[in-house]
């Protein structure tokens, strides 16, 4: 059996990580905290989850467990991954703290200097499709973000295969869980319902450098993104679509084979026929990613649906946790 | 020209009430107030509503308008109107404060002691179909709740006529705008979407007060009320289902006659024919209350509809300024 | 394995119970139909299925399974149940067309000759928990309606301690699916938005003699019910809102020790503590019934939440599988 | 006045359209038309409209009106349109079958032979803002698509200052009620809450030429465009996020500027300043186009948002009409 602790565990992330290792036949949670909720029940706080009870962070037994699951603010999270560490606990962290490599962009970005980054070179970019390796070994993953998560596996074949040939574009659409539960004016039911929001285009959203250092990684002369977010009125799932300029040759078909080759064998990645498109009923409440591929004046258009607490978070987070411990990799994910 | 002031213009029913009287042709906005945003413009607070400049609360000029509208909390509503009062501004009050004519009663379920008692006697009842010849004088005019102004409405016809001969139940179903701008966790899109769910029912909430001292006005010997509210994921809109033990002799033809004689003359009242039943599309964005009657095993199960910031609060607030002014009553409450 | 069959699988409710039922560890589906579908895969007509192939009913291999689920429309199902049994195969019905026990009261609520009469007496009305004994030899099992579900689960403590002394009435609340997916005009997206909307209301409804049917075999002498369905904007789950008029001597205190008895050791129901509400989010999802308790003027307000699409229907029939082939009978419904 | 015909009254569009022609000070209804709901009144099909006597299309008193606005299906408005205006009737057309100037390119996306090409010439492309000189004589208008109108209006300044250098890519959202109320699978709530679905994007969808070539009568030279439209959980608005490759020297201020200098004597289309962004919220229940600017990578960002039934169809066929017939452009379109 895993141990595992979940730090953070009365947010949208945290109560579908709960979820999620509740149905995992090889863990056994240890502790879950929540600062605001210490000594009531979890399902005292969201009536679909189980009854965990929650303590707070300090008296979490920390030392009991295998692995910590951090599904706190940045920087705290930062902090408890360096004690968890040291006290021999592997960690998955859910936050933006250990995704970004180089601790001044971190600081150009959050707004803070980094508050361990000795650390930021260890971390493993949990995108589990192309980080097996790395994780097997890996004390500290960094999960990563929604966004990112549905644009870089929509975008890793054709810049590995080497086939953009100017500016990418990621319009992305996210559902209201993705800005957390903490109540602010613009997840009030009245403001969302009816209405659909862009927010932070162009090259303005946090999740920018993260996706544009993972592209990197993949082609060193990958051209820039512009990336796009808006608000949809859902409770989950992010639909992106993606648009890479190519250079010739490519059509519908020969994409199709470029991405079936790389996903065919992932039990997470969809890739659909030519002329068929996903939406986020395909992915809602599942671990997978979805994607269509269509081919126009040279373009072609991405579509990339997960589920952002799924693919695009706790699943994720728990993919991550499987290969760490050398668990099947879909133990537990297969709902549906 | 009627020269109007609004108190909490940037609350659902402060925007709402902007919308109605900017349509208004006899009435020119003296001054609109918003504690939290004085110095802003109200579409900045709101895109779907005109640029009023907002000013906080002490620094309006309540001597220059004819007629204040209260769009506060309960308590600090009272102390303004008393103050607008003394300075000869009439007053029209959409908060809780006038609803109750005994200042134990408020104290008992508002929880602290009534801020100025002695206007309570003064204070007329807005539900204007009942309340026209007292509102022509009326200096203060407490604007009815919401829940009630959907069940009084759909009471009255049947207390008038002395037919209840049991517990009344009125089953009612809100909007989420009803429960305010303020973000909380229970108003979060996530929460709310796909949800449904009931509150303060039975004895408890605070409109029963409300509810059952019109009732006795209309019938000294009037039943009880069981009355339950639910949240609905919507935005705004309230349908209250009523269930109303008859004595005998009644029946769809016989009700429809009562309910139409009492009604047809209205133009804010509309009484559907036996078999037809109103849904919050026949009402949202509109002053109406619109109203299905149905007889089955001794009992009248009254279903009525109005929209909460509509004939729930803003618009009745503007009808009963209609009406204090000598104004034609419908004027700028013809919407679609 | 238990070899299971799938007539109309291409419905709300068809393909729920294909979920359920390939989560089930102990079933192997032999074969799923649709008429509209036939030679396509199921996850075609809803990509959140898996990819079972789907035949015409005439080309379905009967002979093969241990117990079919009839998901057809009324009429339809009766033929088919009885050729099934015919055939030595068991039968869960979901339709329907075995609730009744009456043949003349089928022909006056559904229009037509029942096509069976015969079949009615040894149809076992399969509200799981009271009805046990009589499932494990049963060979037609009447899956409860969604609607009945929640409301008998809510009343038979009550009814059988012989405490209701006057018309019960339940003020029902449903999501969507439960009209169907053959696309309507009141079921259109935009009809339904922002809508809520009563519907058959007081006695008209087809639950109606299914649900006093069953309040008759618990109580000889129970009060006549008024129910009036509504429509809400959801997807899926229902909230029934029961007033039950109360003989002396019951507060909330004596209530919920009556639920308790009877139903604390239920997986699948629920009470919660006086003063708790459930909601939609308590049972979303899930084959669970979760119910509170209220006592006021006299009269007991029982809130009661299923999912239709789970407890209401499909859930309810697996859970109904499981109890007839004598394997555990939370078997495969456990989501969450 | 001017004496109007509604052909189509039943449909979304249409509904819309009598809802803003009732509010018209100068405009008196002749007829409406519903060929499913003749002999009924129009309240009847929807509660939010006005009581008006349905007919059948071949007994509307086509001679006794000056405009009709034709809200059918393709092909057949373009008979009714010819019709109209051989009996002096002027014809506001809200389908498809005037805007595309070239008869080859209608039958090509339309698949059908245009029945009336000797009409395509003299029709004019009626958005408003950019077609005021020829609507003043014009008998016959072909109201812009929904999707064009959004997109259009945000291309114009840009392509007209010839600073597109590369091809334009519109990301394109939209409410349901684009769909049409005729019920279909994918119009069904169940489907359509929760999701959020791309559909024929690329260079597949009729909306393209239309919009092509319109971009064409402003930039002989201007680059192709991707369009890809997306399924909104929304009854209405649609929100176009556009991305148009800059030549040198623009920023979002210089951007403002041109967009200013173009449309600041508009009175429905609202440019907002820099760093503030559109939201369907802005636009609903109106005749307005609100966008928002921004630069990025080298790239405008144009966000541009209407309601697809009001600038989108039934307000700007209104907003023609006045123009047409020298009323005041603003008459009747001035709801919050």
């Amino acid at each position: 059996m895993i141990k595992v602790g979940i730090m953070g565990a009365s947010g949208y992330t945290g109560l579908e990580l709960v979820r999620y290792l509740v149905g995992h036949p090889a863990v056994s949670i240890g502790f879950a905290t929540s600062e605001s909720n210490a000594g009531r029940c979890l399902s005292e706080v969201h009536p679909a989850v189980p009854p965990l009870p929650l303590v707070a962070m300090d008296s979490a037994p920390l030392v009991e467990v295998d692995v910590v699951f951090l599904c706190l603010p940045h920087a705290a999270s930062a902090q408890k991954a360096a004690e968890s560490l040291s006290k021999g606990v592997r960690v998955v962290d859910l936050s933006a703290d250990f995704r970004l490599k180089d601790a001044a962009v971190y600081q150009e970005w959050y707004g803070l200097e980094h508050p361990v980054p000795h650390l930021l070179g260890e971390a493993v970019y949990g995108l589990v499709e192309f980080a097996r390796p790395q994780l097997c070994e890996a004390r500290l993953v960094a999960n990563p973000g929604c966004y990112p998560t549905s644009i870089l596996l929509g975008l890793q074949p054709l810049l590995a295969a080497d086939a953009a040939v100017g500016t990418i574009i990621a319009d992305s659409k996210s559902g209201v869980s993705g800005a957390g539960r903490t109540p602010k004016l613009h997840t009030h039911f009245v403001e969302v319902v009816d209405n659909f929001s862009p927010y932070s285009i162009g090259r303005s959203h946090r999740h920018l450098p993260e996706i544009e250092q993972q592209m990197r990684c993949w082609n060193q002369d990958s051209p820039q993104l512009i990336f796009s977010p808006h608000l949809l009125p859902v409770p989950r799932g992010i639909l992106s679509t993606i648009y890479v300029p190519l250079n010739n040759g490519w059509n519908e078909v020969r994409l199709y084979e470029l991405y079936q080759e790389k996903y065919e064998a992932e039990r997470f990645v969809k890739v659909l026929e030519p002329g068929k498109l996903p939406s986020l009923a395909h992915v809602n409440y599942t671990n997978k990613c979805v994607m269509g591929l269509t081919v126009a004046g040279g373009t072609a258009v991405i579509t990339s649906a997960i589920d952002n607490l799924g693919k695009g978070a706790a699943g994720q987070a728990m993919q991550n946790m499987n290969v760490m411990f050398g668990v099947e990799e879909t133990t537990g994910l297969r709902r549906n």
